[in-house]
């Protein structure tokens, strides 16, 4: 074949070669390395074999030895998430001059311990998300379904054992964990988020849920709904600022509603239309749509019933 | 090592196992098998090789032979799918005193028996859908595009399967389907929504349409829309409700719109602009958008001329 | 088993075979082949490699001998590249009477080399898109983040090699890569839109940028944003048509809005508040929302003072 | 392409037809299914991670808590043998008109309990066969070398778990697993051979055991050593009948010879030299080989010595 | 760490690099592509399936329809050994000044036909090679178990396959099949060996059967029974003279004996015991052993009584 | 299904965990890792990339840019060959008081240094091997049938890369690397062997060469010969000594012939026939048989004759 594929490959090479020496960024800190991502992806689904033995296992021990099944499971997972925690903190420590490896991995190896106790926790608190589905959603057949297929399940599961990491303040993992659901899901919920007990989201591609939002218990969110910052362009100056909103218990926020700012406060109670862009706080008990962003109505009501609870403008 | 790694998985396990042990829903029904999601996912797979041979093939045999070629699939597709569907059944009934294996057994075969024998029609039907998105979209290079990358079209066709399912009363089986299809293109689209001819998705992430939503033919759906239920807190209370809207023939709905509740009509020819939210039903041959709610005009002539068709305020 | 799966099979197959033969399109182009979708996918996932050497291989040699590295897997991605390229022409041709099967692989060949040499001023590019994703959010813990897991930043990746190939006229190539980014972010980006320098989608779930879109330098864009077209029944008649807006630069559009057609023009520093429907011009330096849409303020100090930038009413 | 693929393909295939409709044994037993090889196997690997649990095992659950990870495998092995089992009964049963298929699925259930029971005293057995293979060859490094690398090893662990399923009567299973032991060790040892403790097999390619051999503790064998039948070409009149040879206790046989026929018997610490053909019986506490054939010398201490035991002639 | 891996690496490049530019062998021929061998393993195994359709595949439609299932293998073999045959006739002649590809490629294209065409007939001969192990082992449970497990079964297939190209003239593939069938079952059968009907080796590890040899019908060879050549250190000048025996109609030998010489001839009906070493002819009707080398006595009856015919010295 | 599995499980599992307390073998070492056999096995194969780059890879990059590719493979072999041999140290190590993790690992850096170092010379040696099969064989259709498919050229391979190991005195690994290719070849090197250049094994299964084994040039060895030891009941007393023979230049050995004992020397140009047992010296030039071991016959001429060089008696 007489083409030019060996200079073409060459001379395409010896620029990359030359992009790769000039810019630091393309072998990262001098060639430590980062944590592998697939890694953190098997450990995230791994677990919810741990959590939930009966749904996603291929043999029958989860069922009939789930005590066996789980400890043999954990052993694996903590040693594999141990392994991605050291190289995450031994990336970050990478270029310090001060950095002590062995502390380094002294710290992973604490966190992953706190981790695991952790799981307990988080899957009772799943449980309760599993209800709040159940009974957000007319259309989920049984509370398996919910845990074996609902989006918004798989969403606040990963968020909820990503958050453990992020407020261990592991680098990378909580936000590879996150985005992987946000891959799956189209719900990207920021694992520096806090979010009550009875969380749903229904369906829920195109949430977003930002890193400083507070979100209190038994909210509901549509398809769509946006918690986010106002934007800006020299980003690291407000790392450490609260940006994204406050919701309040009872809240429900229908479909792409867009709610922002470090400093809005929705309110107990509250009901946001579908398709409504609010920049400002909104105190409890009202509702609110694009057609009428001025009136709010008072629906005190709502919660107590524990009645159907149609949205009505 | 002198770490605590054994303790620490000892403790947790314990206090696992007391959770798998109050909680009946950790080990579902007994340790009833639960369906084999990715065995339904790679049904749903190899099922694309059946009613499109020429395209999702690694070998040449789809095109050379295309007789064997399916005969040799549907067979391997008949008997992995006759098994989950029993899978489904005998766990739903694993519980009830009453319930009797053979039958769900024999309630399997003819159900899978029905289903293959649909799919000539729904190969036909799907040829449609092909034709109402390569007439609705001026980006498609040729017709083969649309089947082999449409994410729109991927949705509808996974639809289109689930839905015979839902019809039969599967459990769990066509929520899992439809739930793949949402997970690779962001449109979740129920199996129990009612969907006419020549339906069309362009782009469609974010697209929900909701269990009891009647579609005419000719619809055509942007990104982003909602054909949804107004929120409850008590789910099941509504769960033989027609609870979503009904869309008539010839309508187009923009990207991000929201359509709620099921006493909600959209009229023959409508056309509802993006990021509007509906509530109330829309009479026939009529244009909406958020920014003119309450006007509403006649364009009664958009079908006929079959021309070029724009939205114009 | 006394079933009748070999009745119901036999008779289904000849319904399909019925339909094979009836429809051209199922086996296309006379078993002529289609290019394969997973091995296009593999050359973009593995050109990552190339351009990212520190991040996604799981072996070190990329950051010990990234020049090896490099080398080496440019070879075997000229080589499958070249292959699905030519297959690609070959179907286009494939039932023409005058193709020339060797000028279609020659044209393929010349086509791969171009590209190969693009690609160290391609991650020149995508360089600078990092640098305006981490401008533009807080919540990026680092650089590496950005390039390891944020969606946008994989699907501006994904754009910009495809676009290359879509300039070529390739058939069905660049739309399965941006269908692919499609499929893992939610982001649909047309590979004939043209898109500057500094270019930052945050989130991004739900975003869509059509065909003949235009978009400046320093443009950011948030989730649900679409750069779309007005709707057709006529697809074909309007191929090549400027349909999608023209967007200049530093333009910011917030969550969930749409701007459709392509007269539409969105002049320099304009900022589009979320959930906000245009389909109409907007003038440079103004802030547009769905509640004040004929209200257009100016803002012109925005880009100057390199400050952080806010949206207010 | 205007080759004649299609028309070659097509005619060969009717012949191939023909064939399968005129010889049953091309669709055995009407289509019943046999054993899938690749479970036995994966069933035979897997039982070495029970019984082995520090050896083979990728994580390391296998020593930090060998009982979870073993009472986990056990549980799927359970289940996947017992299908092989049930499958395998159920094929020889296919053709006959009295059979019970559930009867037939009882007696694999009974019999995979029974197998199941019997792991720790294979387990045990085992040991003396790794001391015998430590005692007999000076170039084993460690035990662990033996049961990691040793063929021979690997040979006696398949035949002693075949044998039970043999002498269970389980069709098709036993020799299944021990032709996979043949394949990876060169070594045939029939799993109706018996064969006594502390036994070794030195190299071994080229062993084969028959199936009525007999043979006594702290026997010895090297590479190529056959205890076979004479020959027959009425093969299965002889198939009740003891065919091959009987060897007792502390018995060592060279590299490459042959011993024939059931009536056959080699006493207590015969020493048979290399490339030795044996078709009648040795008397005790002598030595034989090829050059030496009606010359048999006793050597009565050489067990009781346990010292260095060479051969000369 | 301060290790010197880089250097390491980087020298025994530099000199690997050397070796490579001084001996062409490294690199074979300027760089044409050698066959595939594991792409040669998977036809081989393939063929399996279409041959004996129900006893290796994994799915039920070999059962069900055959013939589709034949139809549909078939034609994925059929491409796949038609392009391993043209890249080795490409790799032969891709030095030749006067090579055309083309021709070569036509070349390929008629062996396969001729290939694919000499199946049935392939089929017909194993049916008599099962016929003969069943009657000539009593340890065959059924002949099933013979197409299922024997491995002198899998060698003659395998054998019968690679012949047909040796015939043809094919390069590389031949031998790489039938060292497919070595490696697995230690019998090493060269493809150009001219083999009769109703063959049997049993066990067979260690069995040698050289490329000139010629064997009759109705041969039985035991494990490790050589049929060679005698040794040269000139290897080439050797290549189209008859090196090795012939072995005539109803001929046993028996384990670890070897025969050797192109001019050895081994009449009808002889029995050669174990552990025999022959570069003479034998007579017919004549039992040898390396016991008694000159005496030969007659044996006239043995096939004609079709009774069971033992070996007695 | 009213079973008795879990109790069935649960007292096996008993019993097990009894076993694996009562005997230390069974978690070896306290829990410290053994190697990786498979990640062993994966090092010896992609060496082979590196060394024959033209023959194994699926990819062009090793004949367009040997350098690159053999530098970016020999990089991840470095990387993972130190890690095994590093556990294999640590093992070893795991229960000695005195033991030092790092002194371990700084070996296992410096041997890996050393092995990769020796990787031209060894590729050299090959070369020579590769010859020695082509002039000893007149079925070799070329040289580069012998590197890519001849068993006998596959063991020597291997052998040469575990000696320089065992050498090294890394424990585990080089057995397990002859002991892969005695699965795949039935040749069983002992990696502690000396073999000199020029070395061919014909056909192979069955070969067996010993760890004291010396073997001097140009030695030739047909299937089923041994170079072995007497045998023992006490191994590990004669751990350091001289056990197997030593093979001068040129000697040839014929197919299932055994030569025992560490002081039996057989000298140069040695022809031994075929099923011959030899546990005494052989003195050069001489040939002999089991027919006539007492007599040996000089043929002093053929090592100079260089020509075709048949064993005549």
């Amino acid at each position: 074949m007489p083409d030019n594929k060996h200079d073409v490959i060459s001379e395409t090479l010896a620029k990359l070669t030359e992009n790769y020496i000039r810019e630091d960024l393309f072998i990262p800190n001098n060639g430590c390395s980062l944590p592998d991502r697939s890694a953190i992806i098997s450990i995230v689904d791994d677990l919810r074999h741990v959590i939930f033995p009966g749904y996603f296992a291929v043999d029958s021990a989860a069922s009939v030895f789930p005590e066996h099944y789980a400890g043999y499971r954990l052993n694996d997972i903590y040693d594999r998430l141990k392994k991605q925690i050291t190289v995450a903190f031994l990336y970050q420590s990478c270029t310090r001059e001060e950095a002590n490896a062995d502390s380094e991995r002294e710290k992973a190896r604490q966190i992953t311990e706190r981790f695991i106790r952790k799981l307990p926790d988080i899957q009772e608190m799943l449980l309760k998300d599993v209800q709040a589905g159940f009974d957000g959603d007319p259309a989920a057949k049984s509370k398996e379904e919910i845990i074996f297929s609902y989006p918004g399940f798989l969403a606040i599961y990963v968020f909820r054992l990503a958050h453990e990491l992020y407020l261990e303040k592991v680098p990378f993992i909580p936000r590879i964990m996150t985005e992987y659901a946000h891959a799956n899901t189209g719900i990207d919920i920021n694992p520096g988020a806090t979010i009550g007990e009875y969380f749903f989201i229904d369906h829920g591609t195109g949430v977003v849920i930002g890193e400083t939002t507070e979100i209190g218990n038994y909210v509901k969110l549509y398809q769509g709904v946006t918690l986010g910052a106002l934007s800006t362009r020299k980003g690291q100056a407000l790392a450490n600022v609260k940006r994204h909103p406050t919701i309040h218990d009872h809240v429900t926020i229908y479909a792409n509603s867009t709610v922002l700012g470090g400093d809005t406060v929705i309110g107990e109670n509250v009901i946001i239309a579908g398709n409504t862009f609010v920049t400002e706080s909104i105190s409890a008990d009202t509702r609110v749509s694009a057609k009428n962003p001025e009136l709010v109505l008072k629906q005190p009501d709502a919660k107590k019933q524990e009645n159907v609870w149609y949205w009505e403008i």
